[in-house]
């Protein structure tokens, strides 16, 4: 895939975050990744959707130096290429504060599985990070919003909860592209309105575990990873 | 009525399920039953509703052998199937994860009457199904779905209640025709949104019994049924 | 002004119904009245809005008898025959499912007076009327909830509060004319809804009475009826 | 900036409250200021957005005296004009009923900081301002509400939080343009809306503060207040 391929994927994934009601203003981004150059491209920060062309996203490396554009990148540059040096198998990220996703990360509550339309697509609930240190907000605070996700990540499958709510900010995701990384963005919205009213019903959220399996399995295929059974995330709020 | 008509039908409804905002991606599925020659039409497996056609639409009998159609069918026809084959008046099927009736179901609370609105179109509770077991989960799981739902309708009579709460999961609903089970989609919806919020205003649900009564025979005509008096089923949550 | 424009403006209104997202399907119905001959139009019974003509508007009197039109009247027009009847400056009289007032009606409580937003429009509580009996429920049921609600505004002034919940159904309002009561109407759902979220965050429902009256009175002028002091209602729920 | 072209600027930012769904009817309106000639541009009273054109923007004095325009001004101009008299660094203001934040005021609840969202645009809780008293409601109400909301601003910064909420009323922004102050009202309906939901889901609103510093000062630069740190406001409600 040519570079300039990439940019118009990656300018067109942001305008679906618009089209899904996601973001309003400029709020959100989406990056995609060139695996075997190393090129990451990203949007420009501060650009309203309306006004953005393919040709004035950002391209960089992983260490974050820009290659191509002369607008400046997302101010959340820095977190997705943490999370692009961690996880080695996602071609694509998204971050929105989209309504109910966002409310689950501000009240420091993961989302646990209500149903199968989760199951379908994320396996175990959505983790919420930990609160950062005042050494991580006062520092490279971008940067260590990535290494705080990478580190939700020490006993979880990124490709199989390609989701994060980052605590008291918002919801990042991703997937093997950037459209996947926008498809989980929305589907998490939903997943997340859904749990939200569920949970008001019955506060005792009384997922079938079997049904989680199976849904996952059914839309995923058998792997390994389920023979090892990774520990679903407890799914209490902090 | 000939195949071609009944799959345009069908193809219609499905892109209903889009216009009345019960559906995204590939979420959802409607099929049609020409009775007299048992076949079964319905949506393709995970073929975005933008891009269908209605030729695509897939043709079986109820035994699931696929008589017309290259592409695979919905994953949750052998459901479909089971319902077709326990309810002979039911004409067409939806299944949908629209929001608030699938809040419901994986709450596995059964909406209870909460009003004329409910009570013009359905009679009594929409009943919520019980947790599937192990066998039946890893056994023909959409198979057991529809045997699930049969058993939740043993003491119910199905063309009065044309909707169903699949615990953990979502609602499917029916009617003599797949645009009126399209129709009944669009009420539960409805329905279940209002009961929502009327419950968070008066947690005890202070139905009139009388106008469950009134309504339901004033849209629907008197029949033998209301001189048996089914039970109401109980609208407590599992 | 002529029955013909009378019809278009019915029609219109009606409509109105749609586009302010009050309705889906038949759900709801608009009339008007010409005083001088006691002709009401409403709308016939079922039509779908969207294959709706001005010319299908039924023509009665205020004893019910269909003068034109060869469609059925809607199945509430008794209902609002006994509404023009008891209240004269009534001129226009809306029904209609609309969610969030119809939820409070099925809660069957009262809107209390959340904010000048309501104080504006409407003068004290929006009231809920009693449950129906037995006999009311099996006479002639739709003019029973006509006189219902004539009975719930025995102590009101229903031209300084123009809504009523119809207690487990749904809302009615009116106004001087039908352009009114579809304003009315969607004020009414917009009031209904901020009061649920206001409860939800402060059960107390702090409203500063003075406010109650200085916007009511900012907005319809000072007249004898502030100086009576009608209780306002109380805003408990049954 | 000569005189049409505030005019037309502040019609088109009275649309934008329309586009962004803030407004329905005539509920809400935006001004500008031209600070050098002291002269205060405002939509007209009552007139329907769809209706209305820039040419009848109305011009006023700091004192209210109306110089261009045969409407009325927008019953709210007093509580405007006070505004701009208090804080002179505010270049425009609006008023809307917008569903969450109005919602919040019905409450008298202010608005937490539940999240960097909140945090990128207001510095601390969005403060809701005390009752007005039976001297403010029976004198000179809409301008006594503007000197509540300075009141209320009296240990605060009104360029680093531009919205407040009237108690039992609804909210007022502003910011160094109209442009600006529409945007704030946009951000603070969905920063109203978050907090509802967040606080439903964990009543203790779990803000990080490190983090409320901090995307405040990533967003509008760090200068001499954050030194002196003003308390942020008490989020309880009254």
């Amino acid at each position: 895939m040519d570079l300039d391929t990439l940019k118009e994927r990656v300018f067109r994934a942001n305008l679906e975050l618009v089209n899904h009601q996601l973001v309003i203003f400029t709020w959100g981004n989406v990056s995609g990744i060139d695996r075997e150059r190393g090129l990451v491209v990203i949007k420009p920060s501060g650009v309203p959707y309306d006004r953005m062309s393919a040709s004035q996203m950002v391209v960089l490396d992983l260490e974050g130096h820009v290659l191509q554009g002369s607008l400046n990148p997302s101010s959340d540059t820095p977190t997705h290429l943490e999370i692009y040096k961690a996880f080695p198998e996602v071609g694509g990220i998204v971050h929105t504060h989209s309504t109910y996703a966002t409310a689950w990360a501000q009240a420091e509550c993961p989302i646990p599985v209500s149903g199968t339309t989760h199951a379908d697509y994320f396996y175990g609930a959505i983790p919420c990070t930990r609160k950062m240190t005042r050494e991580e907000v006062s520092g490279e605070y971008e940067r260590q919003t990535g290494r705080l996700i990478v580190e939700t990540f020490r006993d979880r499958n990124p490709m199989h909860t390609s989701a994060v709510l980052v605590a008291n900010h918002g919801p990042f995701t991703w997937g093997s592209t950037p459209e996947e990384a926008v498809h989980n963005s929305v589907v998490l919205e939903q997943v997340a309105k859904m749990a939200y009213v569920s949970r008001s019903l019955n506060p005792e959220m009384p997922m079938n575990d079997l049904l989680t399996e199976k849904h996952f399995n059914r839309k995923h295929g058998a792997d390994a990873y389920y023979g090892q059974k990774h520990p679903i995330p407890d799914p209490e709020c902090r």
